[in-house]
């Protein structure tokens, strides 16, 4: 089974492929739109992607592509993010001079580089593709910052695990896939609605849920890609095909401009 | 007058502090964290900060970053984003085999890099920073992607100005002080508030606005930093500070965990 993610192999999309699909191979692409094509196309039989992480927030790219194309959420996976240093076999610790990353895995070792102020903070545009430049190249001052993933990829040594900050870091990923199928156990679903921009409008859009006492997980509001502040909300609850779920969506249907329900599946 | 961004001078939010603050100094600063540093430690009298964008979404860490400090929105601004092709001087348009730019501006100008396969779009980790790249090292084959700002700051020549697929693509930014002063005409307020994770709680909290009809012109739920899945709302209304606003927000304590007002500021 073949499945589409962004960013070179070895990433945490890459990590989060393996755990959904055992033994899976990856189509590693330079976009998330290219993700989407590759799906619809169906040159792939799914698509991982990250769509929000506990320190820096949603992806919302991926809201957006989930919302234009006819594509279906399967499952959630919850990945715990661990950042390694990882250079060429044989660089030692105290060999380093840079090290490279994207920068948000940067910003996410601040203390690290707090306590060796004589190693430079160098971004990259990719967590696993510094692994692959430090490596390719065969840098003896530098290293990279990714997943263990990306060491076991390109044959990089690890030469420190574990130096994020927070270790409380944790990125959600989708499994998407073209057949709307909903698996055993599934009590958790993902939608997209737009209400008419009055006061009270979201207010009255929520109370089918509120009446129903249906717990939200999430809510975030998004502008209308080419329609600036105008917003499409993106709403998760914990209810998987019941009655309930059923007269909530078909209530909300009839005091939203449009509803789209993105997924219904295991909670992870 | 100075005031601290994020990124190398010449870029968007430079650009922004020069259209709120005509002649101000900025103080470039390597990341967002740092911004809110200088600004605390009364090194910058402001900080320009980009909220969201409306083709890629909220920029989550700045929601944080208010709410953990001390500080004040004291103004808003709509930032036209408009791409530019800037080279070295006397680089043509046919010299061109690569562009380097940020993900996101590279992603914002598809159609340019579809109608001229010839040009490898190369990611980089800055805008500004990019056109700073291309002139500095004189590279004869290669472009950048920035605001015309940076054209300016770093001798670059622009080769093609409005490249971006979407028109209507703005960035919103704050222009952050350490004081709390509200200015004249203020009419809307930025809020972040937790409710406790019971069915109907958000609706409860959304209830002190419907029922005195403020509009909401924006809402968002973010994970609080350190306690993965717990979420804190940010919310705009569109009051500034009338009777009805403070009936709403004393309302709204009685509901909440916590609610902390960020700024009150003319709507852009």
């Amino acid at each position: 089974m073949k499945s589409a993610i962004q960013g070179e192999a070895g990433s945490f999309s890459h990590e989060a492929a393996l755990r959904l699909l055992p033994g899976c191979s990856v189509a590693p692409c330079a976009s998330f739109s290219e993700v989407f094509d590759r799906l619809l196309s169906g040159s792939v039989a799914a698509a991982l992607i990250p769509i929000e992480n506990s320190l820096a927030g949603s992806v919302a790219e991926n809201f957006d592509l989930l919302l234009q194309h006819e594509v279906w959420v399967q499952r959630e996976l919850l990945l715990r993010i661990q950042h390694h240093l990882i250079a060429a076999p044989g660089v030692r610790l105290r060999d380093l001079r840079r090290v490279f990353s994207h920068p948000v895995a940067l910003e996410q070792c601040r203390d690290y580089f707090r306590s060796h102020p004589r190693i430079k903070s160098t971004p990259f545009y990719d967590t696993a593709g510094s692994v692959k430049h430090v490596i390719e190249e065969n840098l003896r001052d530098a290293a990279a910052i990714a997943g263990r993933q990306a060491a076991g990829e390109y044959g990089g040594h690890i030469l420190k695990s574990g130096i994020e900050d927070d270790k409380r870091n944790f990125t959600r990923f989708f499994l998407v896939s073209r057949r709307r199928r909903v698996l055993a156990g599934a009590d958790k679903t993902s939608i997209a609605f737009s209400v008419k921009n009055l006061p009270g409008a979201l207010f009255k859009a929520l109370s089918v849920f509120a009446l129903r006492e249906i717990s939200l997980s999430k809510i975030e509001s998004r502008p209308v890609r080419g329609r600036p502040w105008e917003y499409v909300f993106y709403v998760d609850f914990l209810r998987g095909r019941d009655q309930a779920a059923a007269n909530a969506l078909r209530h909300l249907s009839e005091v939203a401009d449009f509803v789209k329900v993105l997924g219904i599946y295991p909670a992870a």
